[in-house]
């Protein structure tokens, strides 16, 4: 029986043992031609580097929507100076984020406080998420620029050229940076023992709370402009020149603010591209939610007109305050995230005003309150869904209010260092005939608009 | 013989057998890695999200082009207003076109005339023409805004903010959805039986001439502004304020319309790409031709000299006519296409002063005349080509007709019940001194350009 | 032995027979399954379509960058004239580039020197570098468009349009195609026997230099304008009617340099996104840079204040200078080609005041002196990289030298027949009252900035 059950399955071998071969050959010989990935991956980086820098450029963008923001909202004879601060401090940021700033927040951590790595970026270093590693510098260069430019605007029409220099320079190359690298660079923030750990997407904090913690210890340590207060007190209402440099920048920011939020996602293949969708309808809903809010939160208990200046800084907050959670959140709660920053915004803006703090363009209601709102709300509204995060207890809002906090102690401590010390050595704000004769005149020798009408009328020849 | 016959061929036994097991590995096995395509699809995916999310930004953008427009071509005093309509229409067009409007746009079919689902749209949708639901989405919402924000422009310097929040919400919640649901959403016009159907590739008629009639309906239900005809009926030209800001929103319309056309095609890879490109083609072409047309013509017949605001024009009313064309014919047709667009934007504005009706900014001739003129291109210069018309005969012109018609009836009547309705039970218009005053002061108690010139003299301390 | 080894060996048909079929199987049959690269193709056609029209986009928005930058520098009677100068010259570089420059440019090559097929372009031709024609030709366009623009700055305030029209049509339907066909048609120039041939990545000979040739041979011809020169030779500064458009317009064509540059990759896939990112870290320092080297030496030196708009030339003469070898040089090499571009804007505009050619916005320094000094670093500082440069010896500084020289023979003498011509039978400049009177009035009628502030105030009606 043994012989004949052999022999009956003799045929077997030529199954079994082909079979075999084959199977051996399709799994070591095929994958040479079948998972050849070589051309999917070069796509995949190909495509996810044009993402980032082209997200990148739209954040870029922004700095346009920032100078002209703050031109709009202050006077005619300041103009010359805010356009220059907003476009050096961009100029600043790129240099100094290249050479240390870069590897202060992405390089090999130090303890979970401090990059110690990559300086002086250029091409011989690896792929960072799959992409050129210069393309992700680029793209974190862009935010670094928001970081520092939303300082000037606070700090507007009273504060000497040569001291924005300095401080513009330490924000981008050391607290900026340093700051970052707590989450992003996957500091202690990142690691945090509650929830998933402090979360942050696209920066509510991260830049916007930074830059708008150090605009506020700016504006305190500066002091309100001439004429801001009465004797007495009172607050009066210094109109910029133009609204319609300030609506301008709105949509230049607005605009900028799809690179910001969905190009934090930081690649668009595959279940990216998903992300990327949530993050960009909940941005635009939590602008225009933002909008409403304010305008009527404002309309009605406050201006008790429909206020356009008003109104687009409620589109500012909505987006500032979204900009946090904008992967962790469903579309309604995106709208209601926004309407409360539109909320906060106006009474942000009273709060300050009573406090005697003079912040020319509303910056530390838009990107303080509105960027700490933004990060506490992932721990309120946060679902377990695209962008990942699994809470559902009280642990995230705890390591949100953590980092809320940490960021607060970082910026306040170093930002009156800095502030403080720029006063005593440099002097911070401008003499007090300068500021009546404006700082075009003064700082740069020219005026905006020197043949303005006069000019239209052909009488400057 | 048999036995040797067998025995010469038992070493087929090595080859036959393990071919057929070869061959069926090859079969059932191999796919699993060489047609894994999940890669591929995955790649195109998000390909095509970033291409319609991309041209979505750029048609974004859009708003602040028709903002600069309107507040350029209108004066100082009405600046804040204008400009804060052109904000707060595409705040209520992303509010309202999530909760009902893409539902009624794009939802499931009743009768071809309206959807009935999809409203407060959400990941949990399928995937549209192959992208998350949420990008397609936002890029209707886009277009959904472009379409509100034509009407403020015709109805500029006089119509009050009030009734301008009504009549925008009703606009982008209902008319522009349901209107739009007839064609892209599937509907009767997209299956008429006449040539292929009523075809508009990326909305002469549905966004363009949508606006364009609600604009003229809103003109004439408003009346012309004090001042712009004297009693015995002579036509005074009211020049706007900056033609400097009408030239840069022009830029940027021109801009965006690169993400209005060429973003229609809703996808980038293969064939897609070849349809993107001679849609960009088309489209510079008709600008620029439309632009030439219109100044030559203005030139030589109207206002015997080379006139900006009208080149302007131009080549926005070649934009607007080669948007329903672009992708069904040539760029020699396209030429000639935006050439007569020009030639219409002229004349349409000259015709519309004769009938005593004031439309401030030629919202009309640019986005009616040549959104009507544009969708009836297609059944004349159309070819079966790229855009895969199929056409030569008279019905696809029959299906366009048609297709302009019924627009036309459509929003003729929802119009005159809005602005009527509107007007009856809000008011529509400011009072005589509001108008004298300016509506920046009288609604929202600013001035646009409070401080200028007397502000750089440093006279405001 | 012989029979006992070939039966113990008998099992090896088993083995190397289906080890033959299948490997024949897998070489002939899978790649049919595996190797079917038509989805990888279209992706990559898709995604390169999609990243040459992206930044012609960008470049397209430069237009409206160079017209800000233009207006803002010069006088408010001035503005409609140079703002509908930028305009009409996008608009006819459209038309002729569409209809012969890029025949002329890219056309089969007659001898290297001038292209001769490819009229009236249209989707019937090949693709070039892998995407459809009508991109790479839209991507070329809008090349032409910037050569074009860059004239009329140096010739502002002085210039009759109808001159205007005329030269602009010879400049993209003529001098620039033909010139260009010399380098990136693959012509004499590119083929040159000294290091790899002349080079000039995205075009600061091609374009910038050709641009700046032909401003600085339009303003010799034109001469000063009315007071820029006292009779004892003095130079009197006319300052501009608005440093915020020019502040937004800088901003404008940084942003659109981000397509200039990185776009002249023409490809963003596999190792193309190595030079992509590069080509974008290298521009965005060197404009930095640009700005950082023209302010202090400015203040230092020469201004003995910091001043924007020198600034601003700063970070556009980095642009221009990096624009050649951006893609053939480190990112520390290019902050360094910024930083001298930053020194040149500002002695060359010294310089040029000297020999009493009056350029009002700094185009020659700018396009001209950068264009030549960033075509030499190539030659400098070029080391075999990513962009594939094999240098190191002085042929490649030769080659440069030489093509720099070309293109300045090439402009000097059809730049001089151009605008001697013109000079005679049209007349070059207008009148001296028009010119005191202001060009907007003269030449079209309108004024760009009518009832300001007196609008404002309500007076209007």
């Amino acid at each position: 029986m043994k012989t004949i059950a052999l022999k009956s399955m003799k045929w077997l071998r030529w199954v079994v043992i082909p079979a075999v071969v084959s199977i051996a050959l399709l799994v070591f010989v095929t994958p040479a031609y079948a998972q050849d990935t070589g051309p999917i991956d070069e796509l995949t980086r190909g495509l996810n580097t044009f993402w980032m820098l082209l997200t990148a450029f739209l954040v870029f963008w922004m700095q346009a929507g920032f100078a002209l923001v703050e031109a709009g909202l202050t006077r005619a004879k300041n103009t010359t100076n805010i356009l220059f601060k907003n476009l050096i401090d961009f100029v600043f940021a790129t240099l100094a984020f290249w050479a240390f700033g870069y590897a202060f927040m992405y390089g090999s951590s130090a303890g979970g406080w401090i990059g110690t790595s990559g300086y002086f970026v250029d091409a011989s270093l690896d792929d960072v998420v799959g992409v050129p590693v210069l393309a992700f510098w680029f793209f974190q260069l862009v935010f670094a620029g928001t970081a520092a430019t939303i300082v000037s605007g606070a700090m507007a029409e009273r504060t000497k050229f040569s001291a924005y220099l300095i401080y513009s320079f330490f924000i981008t190359a050391i607290i900026y940076p340093i700051a970052g690298h707590w989450v992003w660079g996957g500091g202690w923030l990142w690691t945090l023992p509650f929830g998933d750990g402090f979360r942050d997407f696209a920066g509510s904090t991260v830049v916007h709370s930074v830059g708008g913690w150090l605009a506020l210890i700016g504006a305190i340590v500066l002091g309100p402009r001439l004429g801001r207060f009465t004797k007495d007190g009172k607050a009066v209402a210094i109109p910029g020149h133009s609204i319609t440099l300030v609506t301008l920048g709105v949509f230049i920011l607005w605009l900028g603010w799809f690179g910001f939020n969905p190009g934090s996602q930081l690649a668009i293949h595959g279940g990216n591209a998903d992300a990327v969708a949530l993050v960009a309808v909940n941005t635009a809903l939590a602008a225009a939610a933002g909008a409403i809010g304010a305008m009527s939160i404002s309309w009605l208990f406050v201006a008790k007109k429909p206020d356009l200046a008003t109104t687009l800084n409620g589109a500012l907050a909505g987006l500032v305050a979204i900009t946090a959670p904008c992967a962790y959140v469903t579309p309604g709660f995106s709208l209601l995230i926004g309407v409360i920053g539109g909320v906060i915004v106006v009474y942000g803006a009273v709060w300050l005003e009573k406090l005697k703090i003079d912040d020319p363009v509303g910056a530390v209601p838009v990107h303080l309150f509105n960027g700490v709102w933004g990060t506490l709300a992932i721990g309120i509204f946060g679902t377990e869904g695209i962008g990942s995060l699994v809470t559902g207890d009280t642990g995230q809002l705890v390591a949100q209010f953590i980092g809320v906090a940490a960021y607060g102690v970082w910026c306040v401590v170093t930002g009156s260092i800095l502030f403080l010390g720029i006063k005593a050595v440099n002097g911070l704000r401008v003499s007090r005939e300068e500021e009546i004769k404006g700082l075009d005149i003064e700082e740069h020798g020219i005026q905006a608009y020197p043949n303005d009408v006069v000019g239209a009328l052909g009488a400057t020849d």
